[in-house]
């Protein structure tokens, strides 16, 4: 379909392994890890190689369809077995990604009925590939909706990496901000650099660089500055989950900005494919928090920068409120409150 | 008097050099700098081995006074000329610290009138060392009235380092967290890390471990999570200006820390000596505030981590509006609102 218009290959097929550019080393380096085994993509998603949402949730029904193909079974219920040790693997690599155990429902759907291995070996395979395609043109989807809601001239502030690195392609938050660039050049972008992982000076300052899209990288911390002085006209963010009543789960710092947005009367949009919509949750209070590796918050790039020893907190995600988001734009289109019936009737006959 | 009960040594007199720990070097490593001219003294003030506008009052201080050291004139006039020139090149070093200036008219009262050039040297040597006396004397009392503000077991939350290290010792903000801690050891403390220099990783969390204080070190855009979770009791900042009605000039991120507190309804504290507040200054509006070199953004613990030539902002401080503004402690007491009034009354006879 359209993944090939894009030059950044977040993912992808290349004969039996899947193939991923590696997000830790970027932007200094451009380098490929190759996959053959569902060990080696659940590796990859644990230690980020990979990651955000959507780009997970390709990663997983690709390392479904990998584990598909290292099955020796020659029966069904052997290659049934040998899948479920796959999927039971890869749910526990990132637990706040709804994507994720999507996926891999996704992938249940072919091997949960009784066939033929070699048939389900290719469904499952070709399956994952449609996933990724679907999700490019969601994301694309996702942009035509939200582009008619910013200003001439926006000034946009986004948080995190919800770029084309964090889905198969385009992205959500930064996929909306290409579709408002393609209609208004004269839009700036503001970049939080996103500790402790850094995913917004690494990959989404990255590529704004490479679409020749104005920005200007910020600390974390100083959005805040540039709220007060008038200077963001509206914040779009992507999500790790959404709970049924619009609870929005997203990379640690982004409730802090939706305060802020508040605070100062700025339209705080959510940009995510109905995918990441979790109506079996039914408030933020149910999202699973990951906690990550205290190394993150006291190191860099093998430098560290706090005492030895020190007690450090490092949650990864945080939950805004659905008060606090002016709208949720998925490839179905814009959704405002209540949620719980605007998601909802986005949800239908999607799963 | 009471600077020799501390461990951290922030800045001395030895002999006639006056030396400084290097915080750029903190928590890794002990370092001490030695300092002859007062071109050195302005070289570590811009280059930020010490900051915080106390302590850049004290070095500011002693800098002149080396000056004066160097200056080989014999007559009074040749020795002004010589004071002013300094005064100039030391003024521009850090645009938002008050204490800079004030520091500078310090020492200028002892050298304005005409005098013997040797006298003068003296007094403004012995000058150097008051104001560091007297910053250390001042912290303690700032201390001792902001304690029964919070309550037992208090979880506080501070930004940046308004430590012994950004004061002639002791701490305006952290020394409050000193003098609540000596009274209540059940409390605990979450230190911003405070992007982009990362203060409260390597100075704040050291001072806090030296002390035995229990604390967290956190990212910058985690304290909204905690926030919410209703894990923070109270903030205490310290601040670089204070302008006549309260508004409140401090590091980076301080003003979104004060933004979450007021939505959360936990009390926002200030702690600064009566010479951080500059009644010539009617609103933060006419704080100027310098921006830094887009490395400390683009660079993390000297590697790397963002695309080659990304656009940058980097302000160093932010305005926090006196209505976020809980309370201001100084030396004398706590002040409230009216502060165009409890400051003015403060700052009488300090002048």
């Amino acid at each position: 379909m359209t993944e090939s218009n894009y030059r950044v290959k977040t993912i992808e097929w290349q004969g039996d392994e899947v193939v991923m550019i590696d997000q830790r080393v970027l932007p200094l380096k451009e380098e490929y890890i190759h996959h053959r085994t569902w060990q080696e993509v659940g590796d990859s998603i644990r230690t980020m190689v990979i990651r955000g949402a959507p780009a997970i949730g390709v990663a997983t029904a690709m390392g479904m369809a990998l584990a598909a193909q290292q099955s020796g079974a020659d029966d069904y219920e052997g290659l049934k077995r040998d899948l479920e040790e796959a999927a039971a693997g890869l749910f526990e690599t990132r637990p706040t990604a709804y994507n994720l155990g999507w996926a891999l429902d996704e992938q249940r759907k072919i091997y949960g009925e009784p066939g033929d291995p070699d048939d389900i070996r290719a469904r499952m395979r070709e399956r994952s590939q449609q996933i990724l395609e679907e999700d490019i043109a969601m994301c694309e989807a996702i942009g035509e909706h939200a582009a008619p809601l910013f200003p001439r001239g926006a000034r946009i502030l986004t948080h995190c990496n919800a770029g084309a690195l964090a889905t198969g392609g385009y992205g959500t938050a930064l996929g909306v901000i290409r579709s408002v660039f393609k209609r208004d050049p004269a839009i700036h972008v503001y970049a939080d650099e996103t500790r402790p992982f850094l995913q917004g000076a690494r990959l989404t300052a990255w590529e704004l660089q490479q679409e020749g899209i104005p920005c200007s990288l910020i600390t974390d911390n100083m959005s805040g500055y540039f709220f007060r002085k008038g200077e963001i006209d509206a914040v779009v963010v992507g999500s790790d989950r959404i709970a049924a009543n619009g609870d929005v789960a997203n990379k640690i710092g982004t409730y802090t900005v939706s305060v802020l947005a508040k605070a100062h009367d700025v339209p705080f949009y959510v940009a995510a494919p109905t995918s990441t919509v979790d109506l079996d949750i039914p408030d933020g209070g149910g999202i699973p928090i990951e906690e990550r590796d205290p190394a993150e918050v006291t190191h860099f790039g093998g430098s560290q920068c706090a005492p030895d020893a020190i007690g450090v907190c490092n949650p990864a995600f945080d939950v805004t409120p659905h008060e606090n988001v002016t709208a949720i734009i998925t490839e179905v289109g814009v959704h405002r409150e209540p949620y719980s019936e605007s998601l909802a009737e986005a949800k239908k006959g999607k799963d």
